[in-house]
């Protein structure tokens, strides 16, 4: 299976010119299943409600049409994340658009800094679905900081975790490592670039998308800055054998009686 | 609060001898807390049953003795792993040892490779008690490969995990740094240096024994080979704020209803 990690930097607000964009560097550089940043096509800083329930889309709005009909004409999976709207709620989303017209969504589980503020807390739980013979999971950003996000998608069998993220904190690249070691899965890790003033307050994206294997490899790593598209063959079955050694199976061996979680 | 890594080589079933050289690497480097690897004073590679059985000490053994008035004399706590002898039972366990006579008994909930052959299985759950205004976490060697170990006791409360170490495989040191900036928590892995060939196999440990805070910084780091003793301050009160911004405390925010643990 070819992954390409697209580290990307929208123009905020700018949806439709971003969505093109984000669909024509899939075009440009051929995979199977391409992850895309959190809130890939809008931009990041909301500043209020108002703005981010008039950024948000539905499930049918041209631009999510649009990423499903790139799926079937690129015969790929696209991940993204996106600011969802679905009645009185806005959530921080993530869609995987399949090429059989076949889509999964996840609502972010744990809301990051202000986006409390803007976003619904994620009622979805976390996803996992076959692909072209993979179990793909999904997730997003801040996610990460709960290391039972990644276990709970290990642990229904997800073989790799698609990681929409726009991460500002310095830690989650390198974070990767122990989770893809302690769950012997693939972490794909698409993070955006560039910067965002909003109001009085400027974050800053630290990109370093990253792909880490089972074994803890770094198998792709994105530069700190600029847009770039990462593309590696993996195959996903390395995630399946859950055996360090012959006494140790590190998921038949787990006793939950002695967790207090 | 001033801890003090031992990081130490002992010579196989030597175990008075290996008492006497880790206690006096104790009484040459002053400190709060002392953290000695597993199995500290025996070795590792054990061939047989009997083998364990008969380097395996109850807890009114001379050598524990010794480590409890250790403890006294120095006025400092000692936490060191040895195998335990406990009616038709032993166990991979470690025991802090307190300068007011108290101590605190933890069995290795999750065992490694041979050892599944030679212990029983931990049945005390992890541990977390007072000393000195922090609260200290136990847990041994392979427990870190589950995120469930110091995530449950950082859940009970523990400011510092104290974890007594062989380690054989290259992860451990590096995957702290998540354990540590999830949970807020400090980690102290001591490791042991050296190897041993027993029978057929050779196993060759890997030293560089950390101390890594409730950010991610590695504020000690062992030599990957020789025995080395290593001291830092910290406060552990640094270990209780759980907030991130203002927005995410991430004790208070995780959403266990949606984690499948």
């Amino acid at each position: 299976m070819r992954i390409a990690l697209i580290q990307f930097e929208p123009v905020f607000g700018e949806r439709d010119r971003n969505v093109e964009r984000l669909i024509a560097l899939c075009r440009e550089n051929p995979a199977d299943l391409y992850v895309l940043p959190e809130l890939a096509y809008t931009g990041y800083q909301f500043v209020s409600a108002e703005e981010t329930r008039s950024l948000a889309d539905g499930l049918e709005s041209p631009r999510i049409r649009a990423f499903r009909a790139a799926a079937r004409d690129l015969d790929a999976a696209i991940v993204f994340g996106f600011p969802e709207i679905s009645g009185a709620s806005v959530y921080n989303a993530s869609l995987a658009a399949l090429p059989d017209g076949r889509s999964y969504l996840y609502r972010k589980t744990h809301l990051f800094y202000k986006e409390t503020l803007y976003f619904s807390p994620g009622d979805t739980g976390f996803v996992v679905f076959e692909f072209r013979g993979a179990r793909l999971g999904l997730a997003i950003c801040f996610d990460w900081f709960f290391p039972e996000s990644f276990r709970t998608l290990a642990l229904k069998g997800a073989d790799i975790v698609a990681h929409c993220s726009n991460l500002v904190m310095p830690y989650c690249q390198r974070a990767d490592f122990a989770a893809a070691v302690q769950n012997r899965i693939f972490i794909a890790t698409a993070n955006r670039v560039g910067s965002e003033q909003r109001e009085d307050e400027r974050l800053t994206f630290t990109g370093e998308s990253v792909l880490v294997s089972p074994k803890g490899e770094y198998l792709l790593r994105g530069p700190v800055d600029g847009e770039a598209v990462l593309v590696a063959e993996i195959d996903p079955e390395q995630a399946r054998d859950k055996s360090l050694n012959r006494y140790n199976n590190v998921f038949a061996m787990r006793r939950t009686e002695m967790y207090s979680l």
